[in-house]
């Protein structure tokens, strides 16, 4: 399926352009303007004639350019009208971001619109959503406003939603997290373009490295399946609708009755999806997804200089299933040799309070070197008075050597700003033990 | 035991003040006087005079003022001679932060100075630990600088740590968050004054409403177990060593023999002390016990704009053994005639994407009328167009009436300026469902 015009279009008709700021189809338009999206836009409304200073018109077949696009935010009973002008000027491809349709129980008028839209060979993403977002060429119809839903930067992750709620909630958190997004999609109630065709273009998308995704239900399962099946890249679901009373709740909701969670985790299972529950836990693997190289196996090395840290990450390491490493004799030999009398040897390594820069490199060069050893955890305490900022540069270093480091750095500004510039140099970190270490589980698990 | 003067000093000597800004006794003596605390400091160093324009002293016995506190700061061979001196000018409370001893198995040498403290009738806070900090009179022995860790504003929280790592990391988190501190007590390897001490001392202290605790082992399980008991204040206890191979590494850390997990399991039981797994779970937990009243039972009603952070919630709930709430069928009535076709009115409670203030508003107040609905949990998605910020004084006044109400809102900026809003104005606020839930689970069996 040809879904390259609803990120790459170069002329869009929005449909339902209010003068009112608050309004859904205003908020579309305004947000290309602010945008500054490169190609060009043209709002429609019959009853004006010009929009925050841009000629407005009748209907679309009043535009006198062939049209990519159209966005369509006018009330429901009005939609196939509108739709029936695409199907006269040639355009094949519409974001319906009206509600009302088949989730509130208005199944004819849906059915009336999808066989319309595949009679004439249109694809509708929506209805019942927020529609889509390319971060590289700014085409945007996301109806929520700028100052309450920021925009991230671009970047390597696209996000697929079945609730424009969740989605979007989460797309402001990479906003302000420095995750960096290439595509997103609210696909509503899935009329004629379901999440397994997204996901399948997204699959084939060279901006695209991983795949994020919230579902209730796949619409068709066995195609949904196939489709994973054949991709490589990381696919990371967040499943609402994982209990007896979430089923029911998703029942209500994008008029989807949502699937056991028992028959997904096996289709996520045979597709190497990695499964998220939390929203929280959707950009800690993607994280470390993006960041990690492949680890040879599950024995984890500890690196800290807080004791208390290096204990809570021991045991979050055993309840999650993976091994605490036993470092070589070779090793603790060498690190007797560099680290101070009170420092521990034994894994967790402990460089103590008065722990500097220069001993967290002697451990991780021992941990790098050592072959019981397939991936480093450093449990940074940033507080110590002791410790450089220079701790960045020389972990960033060994972040880009073979074996995977994932940090835990716990504080406040002054761990935040040293934290996001190792986040931004590509180095794997979270705020707690517990996020980093299932991260780690599932960076295991994926290339199991 | 009368641990007041460690908190309440106004006369205190800092015994091993260097002129070296990153040493650890200058750090204390200058965050002493950045904090410009109430009462005299007098710095202590054999070969200076001034230290940071301060006239210094030979030792303790030069110093006319009678003492109410001494912190050591100086190598752990040296520390007997100062204890004499402290016995000789009648001081009976020491701060002790100086490592060394019983955790690199120096028990001789901590035995001798314990047996002299004990003869003398010496308190020892530590060693090996950060000591004591009071958010009301300043007095702050934390050797962390300030730029590295914040100190919280004053509040209701006091902590006690077994690591000074994880304490004042979490310490530096609060500050981040608006988590307000009364005490915080770092005691390393409880000499003379040990964790059930400290915590019958802030069992009995008005300041502190609520006790946080970092521990991996009870010096003297018995003891803990029954002060405990007899405390009605929350008490939320981070374990380390709660696996195998935590606990063996808590062997090697504070000299401690941490308690095989079940065991403690038992005695937290016992005393209603609520655990913490992970740093991220103690101030969520602390927050949820702080803000809101004894619930009636576990019935939840979840109310929000975003239909599928309702049934991520809804997931939660089933997940963590709480109930989604059946609202009342007088309940749905009256939303039925209040809300929109759109909405829906059974629980989870949609007020979907064009929701404002008012439907909150009605939604709350039926929810607070329903004897079915012992908690309302409120998924709040800031990014919609409609809603308003009076949103944050609604939820505010209904946050008083006498069903706990707790909020979820994930998002950037706009969201967080708001969140903050509401948890300064005393609302229990979570960023994702998971951490929400997991706190009204433990508000539940807190009040069971």
């Amino acid at each position: 399926m040809n879904l390259h015009p609803f990120f790459y279009a170069k002329n869009i008709a929005i449909v339902g352009v209010s003068t009112t700021p608050s309004k859904v189809g205003h908020v579309i338009f305004k947000n290309f303007q602010d945008n500054k999206f490169h190609g060009n836009v043209y709002p429609v409304n019959p009853r004006e004639t010009y929009i925050l200073e841009t000629p407005c018109y009748k209907n679309i077949l009043k535009i006198k350019a062939k049209l990519d696009l159209v966005i369509i935010a006018i009330p429901a009973p009005f939609v196939l009208t509108t739709l029936k002008q695409c199907a006269k000027k040639n355009v094949h491809h519409v974001v319906l971001v009206t509600a009302g349709f088949s989730e509130v129980g208005n199944t004819t008028l849906e059915n009336q619109v999808k066989n319309y839209a595949n009679k004439h060979n249109i694809k509708i993403i929506g209805p019942n959503c927020l529609g889509v977002y390319n971060g590289y060429t700014k085409l945007d119809s996301l109806f929520l406003p700028r100052y309450k839903l920021q925009r991230p930067d671009t970047g390597p992750i696209s996000f697929i939603t079945q609730s424009g709620a969740v989605g979007s909630a989460l797309m402001d958190v990479a906003a302000a997290e420095g995750i960096g997004f290439a595509k997103f999609i609210s696909y509503g109630n899935a009329m004629n373009v379901d999440e397994a065709d997204i996901l399948e273009y997204l699959g084939k998308d060279k901006d695209t490295k991983i795949i994020c995704m919230y579902l209730e239900t796949a619409k068709h399962g066995r195609k949904f399946l196939e489709i994973a099946k054949k991709i490589k890249k990381p696919i990371i679901a967040l499943k609402g609708g994982r209990t007896m009373a979430g089923n029911k709740a998703a029942l209500s909701h994008t008029a989807s009755l949502a699937g056991s969670a028992l028959i997904y985790k096996g289709v996520f299972r045979q597709a190497n999806i990695i499964q998220a529950d939390d929203p929280q836990d959707v950009f800690a693997y993607a994280q470390i997804l993006q960041k990690c190289p492949k680890p040879k196996g599950k024995n984890v090395a500890i690196i800290t200089d807080g004791g208390g840290y290096g204990i809570l990450c021991t045991d979050e390491i055993e309840e999650y299933g993976l091994h605490t490493a036993e470092l070589s004799q070779e090793t603790e030999k060498l690190l007797k040799t560099q680290l101070p009398s009170l420092a521990s040897i034994h894994n967790p390594i402990d460089l103590v309070g008065d722990a500097t820069t220069k001993r967290y490199q002697d451990a991780m060069e021992a941990c790098m070197s050592d072959k019981n050893v397939d991936i480093i955890l450093i449990a940074l305490l940033l507080q110590v008075p002791r410790l450089t900022d220079d701790i960045v540069g020389v972990i960033t270093t060994y972040s880009k050597k073979k074996k995977p480091i994932v940090c835990v750095a716990t504080g406040a500004e002054y761990t935040k700003v040293l934290s996001r510039r190792l986040h931004e140099n590509g180095v794997a970190i979270y705020q707690y033990p517990r996020l980093a270490v299932k991260s780690i589980k599932k960076l295991v698990e994926f290339y199991d």
